[in-house]
């Protein structure tokens, strides 16, 4: 059965020379592994998926990249913090996070 | 703008003691070269998005597993020699390759 939403979170490093951000870098782990704990709390491990991904290609200056699917919903700098917010408002309830959306994929 | 389609590629590499299969060790580098290639080849860069993700979950005895969304089409056990064959009949003419697909999925 297809998850009702799948979560990708990006965890990508970059070499410490350059000068772009780095999801990594940023706390994606942290926001990783708040997905994990907010899921195992609610036992939805069979309606959210939760994946580690390398570069999405968006690089917040602040903050980690997670993409929402099927609908397709992107949030940019995110922080461990925003988690629980965005676990029971979006994956619960259905409700996107309005402030941390990319505002080019709305 | 939101892409036509979102392609996850699990390369996701396991201790050599484990007895489970893991992409990585399944060619999964390869699948994701060629998706990245036939792209290129294609200059679909703003309607293809291609991204490395670890553990997608599916773990198939051999090849890889690759999810595509937002239709949601999860295939396992994906070679790079088919990749030119999903690129051109799911990512251009939106028609899924059957044989590949995993059956839990549809």
């Amino acid at each position: 059965m297809k998850p009702r939403h799948h979560v990708f979170v990006c965890t990508n490093r970059r070499s410490a020379d350059t000068q772009m951000p780095s999801c990594a870098a940023n706390g994606g782990g942290d926001v990783l592994e708040a997905f994990l704990r907010e899921r195992a709390a609610r036992g939805l491990y069979r309606t959210v998926y939760v994946t580690q991904s390398l570069c999405l290609g968006v690089c917040p200056p602040s903050g980690a990249t997670v993409v929402v699917y099927p609908e397709g919903t992107w949030y940019v700098g995110v922080r461990a913090s925003d988690v629980a917010e965005i676990f029971a408002a979006h994956l619960v309830d259905g409700l996107p996070v309005a402030r941390l959306r990319d505002p080019r994929y709305v």
